[in-house]
């Protein structure tokens, strides 16, 4: 196992014959997952996803891949293979397609068509190829057979990519529940078969795999539901993930066993849902579902409502039910169910909404005290299946942080991989895999784009600095005119602060210095405002340090008049 | 159990011969415990501790209990009783002494040490009275009885405190291991003789009451850490809370066992051990501890590093370490361990500092993945068999956000104690204990009081939400110079912004429309600066919403010269 190395430089041209891979995203953060694999000067994308963001990139809406790489090279592109219909696979696809919007989608049909309702969104209409699990398509110099896994979201597949260079197995996201809800388990198989004739390069997600052991079937959670649902005396609303087909699935069975109607609420949890009941995913007996408008009229004990908001995202009706600023109203009797993950970093905000909601009165179900969620990702014990059935040459570890991306590599060297055909690579590594052996040969430029906004890429770490600073601190603004013939003050100085612990006219105070120290500065031959700007910003700067101990950022501005 | 009102009022005078409880920290959040005990006009105040801030809280250095309900009585307090020594507990003593320095300070050895210790670096020299578990002092009206508790501190104590009300027994934070490292174990035959002769309150920690079972022994660590510390071969880097005293203990033991030298890091590890090492709390063998500076000169394999940021704060040596920003380098073959928890909110920033350490090739172990932590407070197991012991008239849990308050009441229930006898209380709720019976009467306001910088409670939620806006979407001044006789602009306007996705010269498209729209208004007859401010902020907001589709923060000003 070798650490991607911070001193990689540009890669040398591929050898011919060989595949190159390139992770634009997804290896060193969970999310933005993209690849980019080239053979013959022709590339294939995997994935094009977004990523949601931390604290300290305050502000920002979405982080996409960085797609520098493939910017002068769009027309190489064969296709972008989606394996599952999830934001971190599908989400980057519209900023893609604005770049050259006749690229093939290839994927499954639910995946297509959730990044067929997003892009309609955008006004694209994307030119598009549906593929089932066993079928193998020709994209160029790409031969792709996609193999059936089993994921938290429908109809996700695995591609086996094989080229001159030999075949790399691609696992999207994937767990190997055995007794899935709807029968279509990870083709082993499939891997078997592909082990057999030969895996050269196996690139697997590394998600879970710090987890030891094995996922619990998701079918699990049904009779879980079904005893909350039986034991509510008042509403139950339950909060998942907008795409989980088969948790809203097993919410709408237990709501009819109780005879309890499901309205949806969430603007993507009616959208994904209506597409997934059209095509034949979710399968909702008729009059299990009401509209949200109904529910007033329902007895309380004979509603569900099926909601998103699981992250405690403060806009979404979970949260607005919690601060009693919804039309649906949560009290005692009522049951709140989390049948989601807590995805880290979303703590605070999540327990702020069971805190909100049992001060309210309710009895909030979530997986920290009942089984209502399992993950999507394969355990390590998972894992080591895959391993012992391919009996890959080489392993790249894919989708995760460091940690996990490590914790799988070690995985696959107990499995008997040898550790240096174990590539640890993050984002922009480049992996070349020639006569057999995978290899880091280098890195290209890999940063994180952001989307705010209208904007794309145009907020850098400058201006997210900025807002660190802004909403730690506060600012300071100084403005004074001047005379543009002799520098004399002739209005202001001015201060205006924001966020900082004190009222405008504590300001009051360093004014007299403030204007002294500008005099001074003009005595002293100080003329252009650039100048005089840097003696405000330093008397100020020095006064509010001593004062408050604090360092908001200070903004001079001198106009000359 | 009933749930606290939000539509409580001022409550009557307390009855004769009743005891009154005002929490005014602590119940509906982690920290800033705080409570007020009353009889016959007299006050006893049990801990008083500072809570940290939340990303909703941005740049706040701390939050302390609301001293308002006693400001205009501090010459009623009889004492601050003080339970243990963490930050929670007695980090507001400092600013409660403000007000008044004289109120005596009660508590065991260590927690008094450790407050004396911050209170000259504020500058304060208290009154003490120093006391050990079974002591029984008379404080004014109040009779307290000291109990052994056991904690992730040494010498906590619980308090039992006797009036003509009846008897109230506070816990303080603490835990049930049987097999303490010092043999102190919480004193379940004095819970049991309290009980006996009858205990009417019960107020009783409730930070771990969702937890099911017992909580683990912390000797069960030692054993992990020594197995940790024989498999490295470099470096041992351990990071963990500054006050956990059997932690560090079992730390060195585990380095003298392995023939390494301790070498402490960071200003509080280094004060709070010299503390407990000089009153025999810690047992340091001679010649165990080595500077920092020493580490350079021993080879790495003999070396532990002992420190704090075990929460991933950005400035402690850890996180620099994970930096490359630290004089002590860590890379392969070097071993960090987190002894320590993760406290949610934190997982951003501690997992940042575990990816960045293991990217240098460090192995790091924490308790997600070894049993290097168990927590300090009790388990729903171990509240069971106080609940059972005591056999309490009243109930009213304390120390935990609502869902902890909530869970520690369903236990106290579970064991027979009637519902209406549970008091589920938030800060500044006022409890009466009159005739045998706890019940809410009413509520005093009670906010969060906020120390920035040197300013203390002068931060409030405006000032808060100025910096989320400025934080999120940064900010945009305008300004523009008139002249006071007739209006006309004779400079400007200037527009200036920070932390938006455009360059300051975006906005120069906007500058002729504002123009015309600020000449406009001095035509229609607008004349004061403010009404000129609102055309200004109502052209540039119009104008950046639909341009970069986000709403930063504008701030107009117009000078007259």
């Amino acid at each position: 196992m070798s650490h991607p190395h911070p001193d990689l430089t540009l890669p040398p041209p591929l050898p011919a014959g060989g595949l190159r891979v390139v992770p634009l995203g997804g290896l060193g953060e969970v999310g933005r997952n993209m690849a980019v694999l080239e053979h013959e000067g022709r590339l294939l994308v995997i994935d094009c996803g977004v990523l949601f963001p931390e604290d300290n990139q305050p502000g920002v809406d979405l982080i996409l891949p960085d797609f520098d790489y493939i910017r002068d090279r769009l027309d190489d592109i064969e296709a972008i293979v989606l394996t599952h219909g999830h934001e971190d696979h599908i989400g980057a696809v519209p900023y893609l397609l604005r770049l050259r919007a006749d690229i093939p989608l290839v994927g499954s049909q639910l995946t297509l068509a959730f990044i067929e309702a997003k892009l309609k969104e955008h006004r694209i209409a994307p030119l598009t190829l549906a593929v089932r699990e066993g079928q193998v398509e020709q994209l160029g110099v790409f031969e792709c057979e996609f193999v059936a896994v089993n994921h938290s979201i429908p109809d996700a597949l695995a591609v086996a990519v094989t080229t001159a260079a030999g075949t790399v197995l691609h696992t999207g996201d994937f767990k190997m529940d055995q007794l899935p809800l709807d029968g279509r388990i990870t083709d082993l198989r499939a891997f078997a078969r592909l082990g057999e004739r030969g895996v050269d390069l196996f690139m697997v997600d590394s998600t879970n795999a710090e987890v030891p052991g094995f996922v619990a079937p998701e079918r699990e959670i049904g009779p879980v539901l079904d005893q909350v649902f039986s034991e509510s005396t008042g509403r139950v609303v339950v909060a998942s993930f907008a795409s989980h087909v088969h948790r809203v699935q097993q919410v709408v069975d237990a709501a009819v066993a109780n005879d309890r109607k499901v309205a949806l609420v969430g603007r993507s949890m009616v959208r994904n849902m209506g597409i997934a009941a059209e095509l034949g995913y979710l399968k909702v007996p008729d009059g299990a579902l009401v509209d949200i408008k109904q529910v007033e009229n329902l007895p309380d004990d004979r509603v569900v409502l099926m909601c998103t908001g699981s992250q405690g995202e403060p806009m979404a009706a979970l949260s607005r039910m919690a601060n009693k600023d919804h039309k649906v109203s949560v009290g005692a009797g009522d049951t709140v169910v989390l049948a989601s993950s807590l995805i880290p970093g979303n703590e605070n905000a999540v327990f702020r909404v069971i805190n909100g909601l049992m001060r309210l009165g309710a009895r909030v179900v979530h997986s920290g005290n009942a089984k209502v969620h399992v993950s999507g990702h394969a355990s390590a014990g998972e894992l080591l299946y895959c391993y012992n059935v391919l009996r890959p040459r080489n392993v790249m570890p894919v989708h995760g942080e460091v940690r996990h991306l490590v914790a799988n590599a070690a995985l696959a060297v107990k499995t008997g991989v040898p550790a240096d055909r174990v590539v640890l690579a993050e984002d922009g590594v480049v992996v070349d895999l020639v006569d057999g052996r995978a290899s880091v040969v280098g890195a290209v430029p890999c940063g994180y784009v952001y989307v705010d906004g209208s904007s794309v890429g145009a907020i850098t770490e400058v201006e997210l600095k900025d807002r660190r600073i802004l909403g730690d601190e506060g600012f300071v603004s100084i403005f004074a005119v001047v005379s543009s013939q002799d520098g004399t003050v002739l209005a202001g100085p001015q201060i205006h602060a924001r966020g900082v612990a004190e009222p405008d006219d504590v300001f009051d105070a360093v004014l007299p210095q403030l204007t002294q120290a500008l005099e001074e500065a003009v005595r002293g031959g100080a003329t252009d405002s650039h100048q005089l700007q840097q003696v405000m910003r330093r008397v100020v700067g020095r006064w509010v340090s001593g004062r408050l101990r604090r360092r908001p950022m200070i903004i001079p501005v001198v106009v000359e008049a």
